[in-house]
């Protein structure tokens, strides 16, 4: 099935990070075949975000880890494991009532008597965390998601929650209903492999990993490995 | 002392990879902040690039290594031994004389009386090298460099040439004249760590080390490294 798109959050004000990186590079060593007009209109649309500081990001390989320089290693990040571990963070912190984000145009689901009766039971939960859904005559009628959230396939990332709900060992083995749909959100709403990211959006998730205590995902994996430059210079014999 | 700055070869007509890279991106999946009207321009620049092939390269880190994503790792690649022994190979494979660039206006240098005696000891070799150095009355006056070295900085990388001459022990074990010169030639010529490459630059050295057979610098480290991608995502424990 073709992977949902979605976006990590808002998008920066800056032009995407990469082409800002070159083109400083461009302009502070000598000019290559880019023109001084265009790589002006570039450095203006930039400048805010070099007042602040340069990213350390390389950049995405294999469309799943970012890549990070770091000053005593190169950090290879694990998109989805990283990406999951935030949204559980957020989901979980949020003490009382997720913030929802209402669609505008609200989403009609059709589903198995088995899926409705699994989803029935879990619609108060789903509120809490953010998910607006009211019983139609026949269907399910989603009216609000929540926020951050907002640019999942909604009608398929509800249809995967329920799986989860009917089918997955892990969240089957945790007892508390939030608890359950919290893992299922986290782990279907973040990022996966194989997908492409805008670098503004590596630059949002890897800020995130970054600034706190995240070292793994919510099953126990590391979103991050590191390969520390002394052992990689120890490997070409520096 | 400040670094050289000189180019690997020849400006490419593309914008600098990685800003073509990313608009890809954009205009695949979603448009970004930037404007429609620039990304065009783009695009056109870039439009016989994509026609070829997609570049393997992530990107530079700590200005003294290439990132390259391959199918079965991630490579990384030492940039001075890479050009290193792409300088060395091009130097020792000219059966007869290499290529001359003529200079614009030619270069005094003044040495010693020592090193004086050294260059006019190699002047030959030199020559037969693509230097073209004329004894002036008191000084060396270079007329000619080696063609894919016209960007050194020329009268310090003559100096560093006649250094190793007097002082490198690795220069003076070698006994031919010409084998000695290359080396020295080769090591001083390369990018060294520490030098920011323009994504052109970057290209053009990897395409040099993944078509040939080149493993190892002339003193026999490595040129790259590679991380096998099944390792990586054993450490992620995927």
């Amino acid at each position: 099935p073709r992977r949902i798109m979605r976006r990590l959050g808002k998008v920066s004000d800056i032009q995407s990070f990469s082409e800002v990186r070159s083109i400083e590079r461009s302009t502070e060593r000598r000019s290559l075949s880019a023109g001084p007009s265009l790589s002006r209109l570039r450095r203006n649309a930039a400048d805010d975000f070099f007042e602040k500081e340069k990213s350390p990001i390389i950049g995405q390989v294999r469309d799943s880890y970012i890549l990070v320089e770091e000053k005593n290693c190169l950090k290879i990040i694990d998109q989805h494991a990283a990406h999951e571990r935030v949204l559980y963070e957020k989901l979980k912190n949020e003490k009382e009532r997720v913030k929802k984000q209402k669609l505008l145009v609200p989403v009609k689901i059709e589903l198995t008597l088995k899926e409705s009766e699994v989803l029935k039971d879990n619609l108060k939960t789903l509120d809490d965390l953010g998910f607006d859904i009211k019983k139609d005559s026949k269907n399910f009628i989603i009216n609000s998601v929540a926020a951050g959230l907002e640019k999942i396939e909604i009608n398929k990332f509800i249809k995967e929650i329920i799986d989860d709900l009917l089918n997955s060992d892990r969240i089957k083995k945790i007892k508390d209903a939030r608890e359950k749909l919290i893992a299922s959100m986290a782990c279907r709403g973040a990022v996966m492999a194989g997908d492409k990211l805008e670098p503004s959006e590596m630059e949002e998730l890897v800020e995130q990993i970054q600034s706190g205590e995240i070292k793994t995902c919510p099953h126990g994996r590391p979103v991050a490995i590191e390969l520390n430059w002394n052992e990689i210079e120890k490997k070409f014999g520096r």
